[in-house]
């Protein structure tokens, strides 16, 4: 059963955040969702972490008009795999993101406008430590499982080795505990591609540059598939509308990468895309640790980890 | 031994050819390099394809002067392996190339003007009938081998299935007969990257569209390396000249990615890049074919493949 009619929260922490970097961060403003009651000893608390460019709308619609349902609405609800019924289900927008935490959309207090790149450079570490902020003010001691995907995962496993005490279990989902020198080199094109757009303007754009963040996105959709998979899904079919010795005659996996790239710009800001690219290479579970080996040690925290065969990276 | 100092040869054909996909080409002028002699009855010659950003200048020096030798000097030579002493090497500049054969930056005869994207879409199949011209005008009737690899590769596997009575036989290196749907997504993502330039002006550029061209080199670079190599090579290491958290801080191989995609821009030409990848997409072995097998079926002439670990297509 949906969760329903959800409506986002937010809180402002005053707090200010030193981050990673040694740059401090704050105000900090986090939106959040929250599906299912918290129990008389807040015990029975799920936080599910989110990718790259998803929201804190897990589940559940904003209104009746809403056409879609949040991201992950098929296992959120009463009788679901995250059973409403039994846990409260809490998921954030992470700091960096465009959808409502501080991020280089927000107003930076100290010029009045808008961040763009006087934004600081985060780590998915900071993100974790700005989510405890909340979870703290929920009064939430312990967390029964952190639980994501993707960048979802790098946030879960972070709980695990940094804040053990504060969870139970994690649910590590399609993540590398570091990206590879591959997988960095795909986000570096994606960003050039962005840098490349005039439209950018170093970040103080008004309109989202949309062919470059496009482009930058096309490059996302070629990991989102193993080789393997867009064989199956594409092969080398030629688009039936064009003509095979056509200059700008497109291959069909070529076209579904132009689709998906122009539809993303209507919902995710370039400066995030930037920011939070930088925060996936950045990530490395044994970040500060001599070895995986080491930063793993101390955890105490059943971690599971899943990966698709179907996903390139 | 080197060749030493070679001379670029020049041929007109005022014969028109009717491409795949249609479309007449002509007059055709084909840039070629002969090392060594052709023997009396002229049963000496291998031939040399080369690759997407290649030319016909395989080895030795247009002069004293020349920094660097032709691109596959260390194998043709006296004494060397391709060995001048006993075969007449050729190479030959494709169509649709920059390197002197007619490609999109030649004069379109009808307009007096450079062609651009007036330019027809060409076929590796297509290069192969332009350079069979050449072969015929030197009077050669069998070549000893066609030797090459990426679209040198799919050239050779073209005249070893289209012109079996023409070669004794094939050698293909690094080269698939057909690209995947991850492939083509790729080279997809590069020419978007150019489409994208303001300065490529649909292909009525002065100057090459820099930043869109190295892009698309950039993404180039990516596919020849495979995920190991790239490991091997740069790991996660950050640029020591940056700092970790500058926003416009690089990691290792992302210096590697812009340090040869800009290098690139100043010796190959947008238009002809983009041509290329157009024929690099297309090229099936069995175009025309309902099988692999049927396209292989008819070709008596022994052909050796050999692939790359380290070259991640």
């Amino acid at each position: 059963m949906s969760v329903g009619i959800v409506q986002p929260q937010s809180v402002t922490f005053d707090t200010e955040l030193r981050l990673e970097s040694g740059r401090i961060l704050g105000p900090i403003t986090l939106v959040f969702e929250t599906y299912g009651q918290l129990n008389a000893d807040r015990s029975n608390a799920i936080l599910v972490t989110h990718a790259w460019t998803g929201s804190a709308h897990l589940a559940g619609r904003h209104s009746e008009e809403e056409t879609r349902p949040g991201w992950w609405d098929e296992i959120v609800g009463p009788g679901r795999l995250l059973d409403t019924d039994r846990y409260c289900v809490i998921c954030i927008n992470v700091i960096g993101s465009c959808y409502g935490s501080t991020g280089p959309t927000s107003t930076n207090p100290r010029t009045g406008k808008r961040y763009n790149l006087g934004f600081p450079v985060i780590t998915v570490r900071d993100m974790v430590r700005a989510q405890l902020l909340l979870i703290d003010h929920l009064g939430i001691d312990r967390l029964v499982t952190v639980l994501g995907g993707s960048m979802g995962g790098m946030q879960a496993l972070e709980w695990a080795t940094q804040f053990p005490d504060r969870l139970a279990s994690a649910v590590v989902l399609a993540t590398s505990p570091r990206p590879s020198a591959q997988a960095i080199a795909l986000n570096a094109v994606a960003r050039w591609a962005i840098f490349n757009d005039p439209t950018w303007k170093k970040g103080e754009y008004r309109k989202n540059p949309k062919d470059g963040l496009a482009l930058a996105r096309g490059v996302g959709h070629i990991t989102f598939l193993s080789d393997e998979s867009m064989t199956a899904k594409f092969g080398r079919r030629f688009s039936a509308r064009d003509g095979l010795f056509d200059f700008f005659g497109q291959f069909e996996v070529e076209r579904y990468l132009t689709y998906n790239g122009y539809n993303f710009v209507d919902r995710f800001d370039a400066n995030s895309f930037l920011y939070l690219a930088k925060a996936l290479d950045l990530y490395d579970v044994a970040w500060g640790c001599e070895s995986l080996e080491e930063a793993f040690q101390p955890v105490p925290v059943p971690i599971q980890f899943f990966a698709f065969t179907s996903d390139w990276l």
